[in-house]
């Protein structure tokens, strides 16, 4: 970390997100000294943003913020786990003190809500990228994992998958200055396209049902790439396929509103970006699912089954839709 | 991570460094389940490398591999820790199997020799950045840092500064396809300039001297930035000022060969790349550092005092050198 840098981070990313005593030395050292608790796993994740890769060029700051802290915690979710420490890898194209105020409330504001310290990181000038860590942990032994689906498992996701890819659309709508409501006959209020573009732009992670999933689940994956493929990921992890139940796949209103049954169908099956979580119930523990997730919003969409791949199936026939899943270097 | 990346990890990636028993599960789920050892502090460091910044255009994918690891085991070694497990995230503007698998040769390589696991971390299409995370270990309490050295506590460098930015203008006069030899009247022959490249494309982190210096050094930072700007950051992390005597700075063989005593002099101040240790000791430490540290190369290069900032002296006189750190938003 060299000076101006180190300027930088002090002045946007020292304390920032939630105070922790487990925290021994934070940012502005060589590297962060961290307590783990006794008894528990380190869960680590990574992932990095892109500026026209993973969000449009010129999107707002502070959703960046958000995002980027985001997508780890839903890794984190799909774990089972806790997140307690960040750190943040900032390349930014040019010194801009507004960008990054903006940008750390973002991520500041979603780190608080869930007491998590950024503990480190650097900052180096380049095209704009944002690869964030996070840290959690898990009782020992007790980590979910992607591969412990068996066939006749029942497939779950979380909320209502889709809906970042319209919101996503509206960010593209309004960036480039379209009417989003032109586009065709459906209803598309302001307030519709409000909550669309905030599912895009500012995605939960799913952190509280994760926890609650452990012990419960057979396996679990968060949706990033859109929900078939993710859903042919865990099945694939778990040695088997998977079947989907397409007509059980339930749109929230705003996005019955938005869009055509066929495009919210495309959306919800294979949108990306959702971070919401897919996981597996074995029968047995149906009672105990049902019991821990009670507080949550989920759907029931389809089932493990023995033979590899993912099956699309309305009403028992089996289905196509091509493009199922979205893939940086397809 | 999107089914491309996925690939991408699997091939290259997967199962590479050294195999460690406190992985519970390593790349290809949602993140790592870690294990770590009870009564220590989990160290954490994190670097990025991006193309054209910090590595000339077109450097050898071996060389960027290995020093994408070796720049974060170096802040580890500064912490005194020992290194356990990476997070690799990869941002490539093709997909290029060739290219990977010689980065993926520098890294493990350099891995390997440190047992370090790499754990987990994701692939995305855009300009060329490497950024790596590396967890590690320092029983409990007793990290080094920046911040515990005092006016009095005598200064020191390992190894001899200054190589690496002689072997970055070599790599780059070769990309250039001139000829270093004729670039002025000192010696340069291909061994001398072999060395001093090594130097810069696979520098060594000094990770077994610092975890020697625990409870011996008051003080530690690596050279990243260049020596004088370094030693600055760790006195002002420390409360005090430094003053380097530059009469005492001892060149590598080879860089007295090839350059003249001016430009090494100013490559040794302020060359940065070399990951060596800058550590201080205090008087009444001394001794166990001597013993501590007699297996290490190392030289004494100055002293803490309490007035603020680095002065440069040579035999007891005040000197100028402009430019001492080299800073990315300077």
């Amino acid at each position: 970390m060299v000076d101006g840098e180190f300027e930088l981070i002090d002045r946007h990313f020292r304390a920032l997100g939630a105070p922790r005593t487990d925290v021994v030395l934070g940012v502005g050292d060589d590297g962060a000294i961290l307590r783990p608790p006794p008894a528990h796993d380190l869960i680590a994740v990574s992932d990095t943003l892109v500026e026209g890769v993973h969000f449009p060029v010129g999107s707002a700051p502070r959703s960046i913020g958000h995002r980027s802290l985001a997508v780890n915690l839903s890794d984190v979710a799909a774990m089972g786990a806790t997140p307690a420490w960040a750190l943040l890898s900032l390349t930014l194209p040019a010194r801009d003190d507004r960008w990054l105020a903006d940008f750390a409330r973002g991520f500041a504001t979603l780190a608080s809500r869930h007491e998590v310290a950024l503990v480190g990181g650097d900052t180096t000038r380049g095209p704009l990228a944002i690869g964030v860590q996070v840290l959690g942990f898990v009782p020992q032994g007790r980590g979910l994992r992607r591969t412990g689906g068996r066939p006749g498992d029942q497939i779950y996701v979380s909320g209502t998958p889709g809906d970042a890819a319209a919101g996503l659309e509206i960010v593209r709508d309004v960036s480039s200055a379209r009417d989003a409501t032109t586009r065709d006959a459906t209803t598309r209020d302001a307030t519709t396209c409000e909550f669309l573009r905030a599912r895009f732009e500012y995605p939960t992670p799913r952190l509280t049902l994760g926890a609650a999933l452990r012990d419960v689940a057979s396996a679990c994956i968060d949706v990033s790439d859109g929900l078939a493929g993710d859903v042919g990921k865990l099945a694939a992890a778990s040695g088997c396929g998977a079947r989907l139940d397409v007509e059980r796949l339930r749109p929230s209103a705003a996005l019955s509103r938005y869009a055509s049954p066929e495009r919210l169908r495309a959306w919800m099956l294979a949108g990306g970006d959702d971070y919401e979580l897919v996981f597996t119930v074995s029968a047995a523990n149906r009672s105990r699912f049902e019991q821990a997730a009670r507080e949550f919003e989920w759907q029931q969409i389809g089932e493990l089954v023995v033979e590899p791949g993912v099956t699309l199936c309305e009403h028992g026939r089996r289905i196509d839709l091509s493009a199922a899943s979205f893939d940086h270097f397809g």
